[in-house]
């Protein structure tokens, strides 16, 4: 009689596949608090933000936090009709106030920004987001602001569908090598990072981007996974980003188009020099490191989600890895609908005429194969 | 005081981030039954198989097990020096002896054809497999049969890196829907999907493939995600993948290269007609349906790992889901490397002429840049 | 004093720039013979065929040519009122009759596939086309059906602009090489090629495709240029097409787009294993032929506009040059709007929501590079 | 009797099929002024250069012109044994002195780049160019330096193969447009055109790069071909190249590649943000214009040939065309080979395994399809 003595490992595999029916929003106690994220220098949103600003305070209750220099913007402070509600406000100032512990939901009202804002507000864990679209949809403000007071009772009842959207999590350390080591050394992963000076560390919703800048030369850096060199990229740059920013600057560059909840990390080389360099996605967990090459005649630049754009110089690195804190960010439908609509009305995936190719309304029937 | 009242699920994203350090493989009893398959028509295997054999039985005391009609080759049959070795392998025929429920190890020397043999072998759970490359390394295929000997003796002593590669479970479903109905209703993923005749039932290791056939004309199939129809796919056909199978066909169609270690599955159209359909990235565990579009003039055919090719007319279904029984593919090296390897080695990802951008080594210093 | 003693050769460049103004159709004598070609199998033509042949024989005193089979059509047949038209019409059987040499002018209605079907029937020179669109714009249906009166008045007066579209002309010449020679002898473009026997010579307006046909192996395919090994295609096979081909099925396989005033051949592989295999652009005027890799394991299948599919074995070719005979296209408007506005309309090619990236509006005002 | 009565315009398609046996290189009367250009700053490219010079002086009695810092680097300066050819060297200052006028053949000695910038010398007519690489093919230096003296002579008796690779003309007009206008009128191509400074004209060999520049910010330019707006761009940026530049920069950024003897120009968007928007090949001889758009919120910037970068401001613009001053390359080869020879030593084009597709080896022979 033959035995099965194989390890099985299929738990491994299987705790992969979440239960979508476990992703929703439930709350252990009433929300209070909500923080309010406008976009600024855009005379629309005027209106929808005291609308909602009413809403929250007088009919709903809530304590409502928004920036000081939102409240500060003349069409407020002159509007004597809301004068009421704005006193109401509590306000904070971005790098002085710190009110990452006590907000139980964040509204965005305006186009994808806001989110990655709210995001760089809140760099250990993140109250889920409710955004709102005023145009048109965005990748990450799926609700019509129009039906707005019934959308936000239905959040606060909680059950709501959430998408917990990944963060990386990259450090800036600089001067990691001695200047008279990296020509012969490259750095090692784990033994030398304390060296350095960790400059900068934030948590990135989309993505980390190493661009030429403002040179016309070719960008050449080395990108090291879990401590190891696995390959060179020689063009304008690279593209680190979430499944989440897979369709920003990623899709632009040539990248496929990952869902929310797979849980991965991208890399997508910007125009590189050698045509077989395709994008490649690899488990969320890794650890990417990204330095200049050593016979890189030019320093490259790197910037987060768009912002705190630098300088890196040899010897310094880019630390990369999956953050503990994604951004629960709630759904309009749930997680399927709301990814393939704002594939279609954001980037026209696969928007097309119905048309047969050419040859299919050839009207010859002499055709040997009809 | 505020309070923090959202619930945080990290741990659904936690538990996505997989420790690789316990993808190992440990043996419960020492192995017994080792299956060697070896790809047949090609002659220059014949002596690396016998050698493997002889090593397998008389040094290491296996049982071997192999296909009758690879024993039954005239270059063993008419080997007198082979013929002991021969009387002790066990045989078995495909399609008539099922085996799989007595291996502890496959051992596999050819092509990366050799390891989807293998997976179409076992339908249900799958044991380690150990795969050589005799020519030129292969996906799928990380050992070089040089060291054959110190490689199993490894393997038998247990502890190596393990890849486990998902697999997709495909249902082939006839006549679904009433002919008489197919025009107006579409089908409904679960109430009548049991209307139909399963004609087909099937474990990949790559790819399904839905394309044209022999048609010159477009295909037009509807793409359903867990029920839902999320878009039309009109083009040559379109290939729904595991990660193991984005370095194959979907990569010559465009489709960026996924790490085995991502939960996920790709869908990749092939020459679709829209310019903007670029493949996407879905979690593991979705269900995903393809049918005829009701308006198709055409029918299109589907095949499985490249087998069992077969057509697929209005009223008939395609169902696929990930697999329970991934294959359990013993690394060379580990998980990052033999990836990587495999890129460059097979598909020359990023293989370039280290060169600068032309500007690079401009004589002129004039320039205003410089 | 220095001389200036090279050869400038600007001549060769100059004329490659063609005065677009140029290219206009004029009259020698005033157009009697119409060609009237429509969608077969199409109900909604039914009404607009009717109209244009009333409008053409009874108001402007022409004579048209339909083929037999339309004219047979019950819903002309069975019409009282459109009998007396019907008469007057001349009729042929493609195949049969030659018509090639009488035609002054050829009016399409229906989709782009009644202009290759247009072509199809002129192998040596071809009279003007006006091609009308009834549903949406076609590649090569400028002209809307509702204005049609006006459209063909001003083209009967002359001075239309004119797209000449070139056309390439292919022979496949069957057994060129002796079956005993053909593993170790490579065809000789020009001393062997009257060996063989041409089996079949058209001209194509959009592309040769050489394709798998059925089997879902790959094609392993030859590429010569004038007569000299340039590279071969191992993948689903590859098309050669004129700049109007460039936006079909080229399109479909990552083609650029060419405008058809372009004098090029393009060569674009479909799926091809190589990841760097990028399409290329020829002079047009070169000779391509194409065969059987000496090491293919399977024939490859190849096709003419899409029609007269036919098995490509072993020792057979293919032939392909700029043919001496293009179709004049007669513009909706000109040259550089006609093809705009088909790229925006069948292809959406640059349709897009604008958007500022997503960092465009972020809040924040705290970024190093506001 | 049917008559053939419309005009056949053939003569414009054939004067494009160049006859390539007309494109080779005849003196008028022996060579006798040489212009050598070498890389600068490269170490290993001193000792060609001396032996080039020693060659060209003393056996072949040639005038040698050589860049005034060229000559006074110190590791000529220094060299005994090379002063007296040195002291036979006619020297010469970049934008001071002007010998584009006396030069009967040009030698480069470095990379693409030598060349580049020899066009960048001859903004009118320029001599036939004779490249040498020395490390690795270029795409613009075919010859191999180990064989100089026999090729130089070669080419010193006429009768090479050249290609004429055509070059861009391009202006930028500052303040084409008050700056009170330029929010409520479009420029107009040819009318006003005149009212605004030339602030650069000059010849590109490869391409004109517009580009964000130094912004995180997607740029937004307008794009017109013979005066009519044909489409935005919004992106990282357009490049508008030769055919020659298609296998540069443009390649990156995924165009198909060009034989330079194709007379067109090719518009590339950089990571486009729509998925559309592919690249296009339009005839040479068009005229192109770029423009920030009127709504454009950041400025961008303009390159060429990777030299000369500035901003581009609303009321600014870019006008280009075909030069009419290509440069005469001369083959190592022919046109045909030396492409195709760059394409797979420079861009590793279709350089793959030779492997069938995995399904090819599958063992198993109760597949359907065997």
């Amino acid at each position: 009689e033959f035995g099965l003595c194989y390890l099985i490992l299929l738990i491994v595999v299987l705790r992969h596949i979440q239960d979508p029916a476990s992703q929703r929003l439930t709350w252990n106690k009433p929300p209070v608090n909500v923080l309010v994220i406008r976009k600024i220098r855009d005379e629309s949103l005027v209106e929808p933000f005291k609308e909602l600003c009413h809403f929250l305070v007088e009919e709903k209750g809530m304590l409502v936090f928004v920036e000081r220099r939102v409240v500060a913007d003349v069409s407020l402070t002159t509007d004597e009709t809301f004068a009421s509600i704005r006193n109401q406000l509590c306000t904070f100032r971005e790098g002085y106030d710190d009110i990452s512990h006590c907000i139980d939901l964040i509204i965005c009202l305006g186009g994808d920004g806001t989110l990655l804002y709210a995001s760089s507000l809140f760099q250990g864990s993140v109250p889920p987001v409710m955004a709102f679209h005023l145009g048109s949809l965005g990748f990450l403000t799926p609700f019509k602001f129009e039906s707005y007071k019934t959308e936000v009772a239905k959040v606060f009842e909680g059950n709501a569908a959430i998408t917990l959207r990944s963060r990386l999590k990259v450090k800036v350390v600089k001067d990691m090598l001695q200047r008279t080591e990296h020509n012969g050394l490259l750095p090692h992963g784990h033994t030398n990072s304390e060296a350095g000076n960790i400059t900068l560390q934030m948590q990135v919703l989309n993505e980390v981007v190493v661009d030429r800048g403002p040179s016309s030369y070719l960008s050449n850096v080395d990108l090291y996974l879990d401590g190891r060199l696995i390959t060179s990229v020689q063009g304008d740059g690279v593209i680190v980003s979430t499944p989440t920013g897979s369709t920003a600057y990623a899709a632009a560059a040539g990248a496929s188009m990952i869902h929310p909840n797979v849980p991965a990390i991208m890399v997508t080389p910007i125009c590189p020099h050698s045509l077989s360099f395709r994008p490649i996605v690899v488990p969320a967990g890794v650890e990417l490191m990204i330095t200049l090459s050593p016979d890189a005649r030019n320093t490259c630049w790197v910037s987060f989600d768009g912002r705190k754009r630098q300088e890196i110089r040899h010897g310094d690195c880019i630390k990369i890895t999956t953050s503990c804190y994604p951004v629960p960010s709630i759904c309009c439908h749930d997680l399927v609908y709301d990814w393939f609509e704002s594939l279609a009305q954001c980037l026209h995936w696969n928007v097309r005429k119905k048309q047969a190719r050419l040859a299919d309304d050839v009207s010859g029937s002499s055709d040997t194969e009809n």
